[in-house]
């Protein structure tokens, strides 16, 4: 089953910069395994904001939890998670596209 | 450019059924000429409603708006186009999701 | 996967009354079958408004949505489906309740 | 009489850890008691945030209201009590589902 | 068990003169009889509006969905009812006030 | 004249509970005051939130705006006054409730 | 007291224009007798929109809902009537304003 | 001084597509001449919708006011106007851009 | 031209009350200040909140700006700026009220 | 392609006031790079309120994004991104307007 989630970070501005590197770092390493992991299938930035929107495949929504909820920057997230039903028109049911 | 296109369609219960057959197959046509077009990527469906997420990639805003207002169940529409940016994280990027 | 499906139904007040009893009457019919076949496992009534909550269990979105939208009353209704994850603390979980 | 409640948890994230393990395991604990009082029937969690939506059954609300502000994160939490009528075609009355 | 229930009513403005004052007559017929049932205690109009909160005193949700929803303008209505808990303070509870 | 106030305390979690308990206190003793002065007619808690409605009765806005800016926990609370206007039905003005 | 209303009218485009011009008479010819018994003290319009705000002055706001919707057009008003209450820097209240 | 107005037009869907086509080349005739009489300066339209964002310039908002609502689709219009002050960083102040 | 100001400050409650009270008396001279200017025309306050409605008389939006922005509270507020056209029935245009 | 882009500055009032002097001369530096850049066309303030309105012309969100998160007050900021298409009556396009 597939799913949107929409991720906002709320990072106090004057929070200890080192702090926020090493967990970019992590963030950006977890959500690399996420990939690999065939949970995370796409990610886009929201332009002008430290947000985004992600497409995950999951067997359901304890899955998603699980998955989001393990990224180091989850404790400043704001996210969304948005169930996805099939679609007849869905390039991808249709062979049009990947 | 990508773009996530949320659409809610506002159809009127009483409307006439043969109408609503007619334009729901104009509608799965030109939705498969937009996907052949390489304009429509992926379209997922909310579930409970009429209505629907699509990933578009298109030059730039004029051209998403051109290929949604083509669609015959645009008068009955109410659409909100979301502009994407590249995430660094982003599978596709990574070579590790098509 | 259990689902929470939040329903408003919108009845045009002047509308026919006698279509609106015998579509009343067919949603009875369809809710019931949707208890029967296990994808409806609760129903509430929202007071004040013809409107409810639904515990609904389905294998995924799509199920979900075929079952919202086989309902007679669907092109009236503005319905939420809201994805559940599985709590540490939910008491048929613990076997504490049914 | 049943009643549905949203709870949204408000966490600072630089909070001393301890402390935070320490209110959630009291909050397991209690969250049990109040399951096993008949109070807490079913408790799912919302993918993706610390929230949950619970189904508690109470004389009234002044009952729920100190079932929920027992709970020992009670002080970090946004709270949204909605009371449920009886509908027709609930599945429980209808003796389909427990 | 005390209600707080807001009631703003819709009433298309070409709609037949005539129906609209004979409902308004039966409406008020009706608002009296919930009165002497003791359901409904207080009425207030929001000021510009045709609009009114009213404090209903009913066993649960149930009953008060039955007392609104038996109100002739019921389906021109869009409802909300907040269940309302015992304040340590009220003037009531402490005899100040009836 | 009469209006409805709804308070919501915002009261941050790790604030020294004694000055919470001391304030608390003056809350009550103040709330009294205003009942035993007539301004204050009936208290509700919303259930779960530390929330409440209010039925004051007063000459005028600003008679409310001291009455409730007197309130010792004021500077931890956002307000809304909603002035109410008389009903036809108001079963008090019909001499069948107090 | 003085109240701060604020109208939005919606009028269906189609209706028709003879109706609108002889009732927007009216509205004028109404809203000057509303100033001169001095319940309507400013008017002014909201720009791009049917709407506008006014500031009453009323004894309570039972007087303001009579005012307000004795309005030929009140029937296609959205209207919300807010209470206002004295400011210590008033310029009216200081003598420097009328 | 310059405004921002948004507007979003709602034409019934099945409205007389000949009295559109005609109401919509009046709009393009009396939009131009807004733009000649330095009014509109800009104009774009917001993708997927049937809705745009000008750039105006007048005196002051009754000005703007009889502008757009001598615009021939004013009645199917929502209109918002946002006034906008002068930044120390416009690129037209500080002549870089025109 | 003539704006609506809709101020909302907000004093975070465990601030340095000293530092509170010089403020707020240098608030109530500048606002004394902008009335003798001639900006602020009147002066409202919104009941049960620290919050006002002001009416200003300024050339345009830059004007308005500069006169709220010159405020000692201005950054504790959260300001609206709402443009003010002229309507033909304001009682003052009239020659009814002041 | 065009963006409109809503900039709302958070920026907590106890803050060190010569950093928020250092960081503001940043932004009007950054702010006139952007523009001699191109991609900041035209800014407006947003009377009242330490926000802007931002015309930016870039080749799509991505740009967008790096040049509105190189701003110095960027993790102070809420940003929201506009997509803008081509309207067929903007004043440029018919070379009546720069």
């Amino acid at each position: 089953m597939e799913f949107l989630v929409h991720v906002e970070v709320t990072w106090p501005p004057g929070t200890d910069p080192e702090l926020k590197e090493e967990l970019f770092q992590q963030e950006l390493r977890r959500g690399r395994e996420l990939a690999r992991e065939g949970l995370c299938k796409r990610l886009w930035r929201i332009p002008g904001r430290w947000a985004n929107y992600g497409l995950y495949e999951a067997p359901d929504a304890t899955a998603v939890h699980e998955a989001v909820s393990s990224l180091p920057l989850w404790p400043w997230m704001d996210v969304e998670v948005i169930p996805l039903a099939e679609h007849p028109n869905d390039p991808r049911k249709l062979g049009i596209a990947p």
